[in-house]
């Protein structure tokens, strides 16, 4: 395999994985496989720490649930964030400390939050009045974050409304809660994913400090900013180095919110995204035209079996193969399903060698987020994605 | 459980199903859970082949693979369309005879189309040079059908350029099959997902038949027009009853193709979509600031568990709950993961009873295909949706 480390180490934020590029070139693969290299997360995991020193890590679970980044991560001290009973079930059974774990979706099954509660987590996100009502039954005393609605950052990936509240409600929502008998400790918000310059953090910074500043006014002792994720994975365009970036922030953080604050940081992509690459294979490779600029490329894998962050081409990923020494053309790619959406890439190409062909190879760089868990349980009868722990 | 027949029966093409009703109303459900009348897929099955009379009907199992659907269907003789090798081992190993299989995927691993070779399948889609090489040197003599590329009927979700060839290749592909050995018997399109008038048929079908010309004039005894799927379920908007539809199509095609060539057609949702419904729960209710016109309603199912074909709102499904009699305001509607991209309906809000809240049960209709197997292995740790056959 004609690997082109040189021409990701200057920009990869730590040294990519050579453990991986081994590993895919001395094997086959029947299936699209995700190969994750676990010591590539614990040493992601160290620089990240290294810059977000006095805040906590919580590895947002959803990024990659396998089993064996969950372990690691337990043996490194980290905490986690989890979106659902399932991800709690999941932490505890590898050895997480209930105290290490916040239920971070503001969207629970109000039984959910009583089996949470049971199992010793002590920490909820909510943004809506229904949503206190629901911890308040269910898990009572517990402690309360607000999650806050943040305008676009320049995020790769800027975030709907979906979660949070404006600011109008925010402090209402803390004296709900406190009247609810619950501690409404603080705030949480997400400065987009894939945040990919720390600078970018600045405004919303400002706007969450504007509301902090508020609910102090109002009489809420405030101890916790949870400054959620956002930390970038390297898909191509430059990011800095994992400790220069979260140090930068939480300098930032600090500027705004004093040292006093607890801050959790909730790192998924930023943590396990260069950790893995996806060995994969070229079904076909056609014109449908003579008069057709582009060739399309099809693979064994597509939206529907673990690339689904390619919807709206959000998340570009890099690819090598075995003719990366070949010139390249320009690619429409798609995914091997009999599924008219199951395109990856077309309003902007991938320049792909011309020789490439049925049969070959093909690499998808740091995939190791947001992949395998995404991958639906088979749909047109393709398996999983498959994942293999080195 | 206030269910209203009422407002359904005068548009759905065959009666809804009671016992689909009555199932939902009679349990509860911890989960989100797919339910199935295998009873309203037979009927649909009797409708549609009354209509297509002379056409073998392939089932799409893409639709949706649920065992008892493909046994049901082999005991009533129907054939079945497969998207892979996965989609194959399925419906041989619930007694499909493979002369009754043909593989339409135009995107296929070399190995699986050996595999099916070997098991008895003889009859292939291709739309390119490339496919065809691997299914002479896999698959030698086999029969093959070119597919189409036409232009974009009327459809609800028109396809993309993903699948076919362009008219100037078509004649060009059939050529090279029969110098590699294959035998090129015919044609094969697509009029796009739910094509919800029979006559929006009629400007494809000539596009086609001037390609099957052009191949007759190219010395290419043809025998086989594959008329793909396109049969439409019912979303809300008025659909013919599917016998009516199906002899419309028909006679459409007899008038352009003549009575001799075998027919092929292809439902999926339009056999079974209307055969199920999904037993959700509500588990938010919220307004994101005092400004807002709409709520938001957070349901325990969403994009990545098994309302997939909610992209882009193209299929708006219809929901019945508890309080239908209560008045209604516009709602947008979103799953639970703490994905910002898993919002169902937010462009074109949906209309909910004022007074839903945390803990309603949510009914949603006609979801029998192209639900439980897109759903995720497990995204954000919720678990795949669920499925019980009646």
């Amino acid at each position: 395999m004609h690997v082109t480390h040189a021409d990701f180490s200057a920009a990869s934020a730590v040294v990519p994985s050579s453990r991986l590029d081994a590993f895919v070139a001395a094997n086959r693969f029947d299936k699209p496989t995700l190969v994750l290299d676990i010591d590539r997360v614990e040493a992601q995991y160290h620089a990240l720490a290294a810059g977000l020193s006095s805040a906590d890590i919580h590895y947002a679970v959803k990024a990659n649930p396998a089993r064996q980044i969950i372990e690691r991560l337990v043996a490194l001290g980290s905490h986690f964030d989890a979106a659902s009973r399932g991800e709690i079930e999941l932490c505890l059974s590898l050895g997480a400390d209930p105290a290490h774990i916040s239920f971070g979706n503001t969207v629970k099954r109000a039984s959910d939050i009583a089996f949470a509660h049971q199992a010793g987590i002590d920490i909820f996100a909510a943004d809506a009045e229904e949503e206190l009502e629901k911890i308040a039954e269910n898990a009572p005393g517990a402690q309360v974050y607000i999650r806050l609605i943040v305008d676009a950052s320049g995020a790769d990936w800027p975030l709907t409304r979906k979660f949070g509240t404006s600011r109008d409600k925010a402090v209402r929502l803390m004296n709900m809660a406190r009247d609810l008998g619950l501690a409404p400790v603080g705030v949480s918000f997400h400065v987009g994913s894939q945040t990919r310059k720390p600078e970018m953090w600045a405004d919303t910074l400002d706007q969450v400090a504007a509301i902090w500043a508020e609910a102090l006014d109002a009489g809420h002792d405030l101890s916790l900013v949870n400054i959620g994720g956002g930390f970038p994975a390297f898909y191509g365009d430059e990011i800095a180095h994992p400790t220069d970036y979260a140090a930068k922030v939480m300098e930032m953080v600090r500027a705004r919110f004093g040292d006093t604050p607890r801050v959790m940081a909730e790192p998924g992509r930023g943590l396990v995204a260069e950790a893995g690459v996806i060995a994969a294979e070229v079904l076909l490779v056609s014109r449908k035209s003579d008069d057709d600029l582009c060739r399309w490329v099809f693979l064994d894998i597509g939206k529907f079996s673990g690339l689904a962050e390619t919807i709206d081409e959000a998340i570009r990923y890099q690819f090598t193969t075995d003719r990366d020494h070949e010139d390249t053309g320009p690619c429409i790619l798609a995914g091997p399903s009999c599924d008219s959406a199951d395109v990856l890439y077309e309003k902007r190409p991938v320049a792909l060698p011309v020789g490439l062909k049925s049969g070959d190879r093909i690499v998808i760089r740091n995939c190791g987020a947001y992949t395998s868990s995404y991958s639906s349980v088979g749909f047109n009868g393709f398996p999983p994605l498959d994942v293999i722990v080195i």
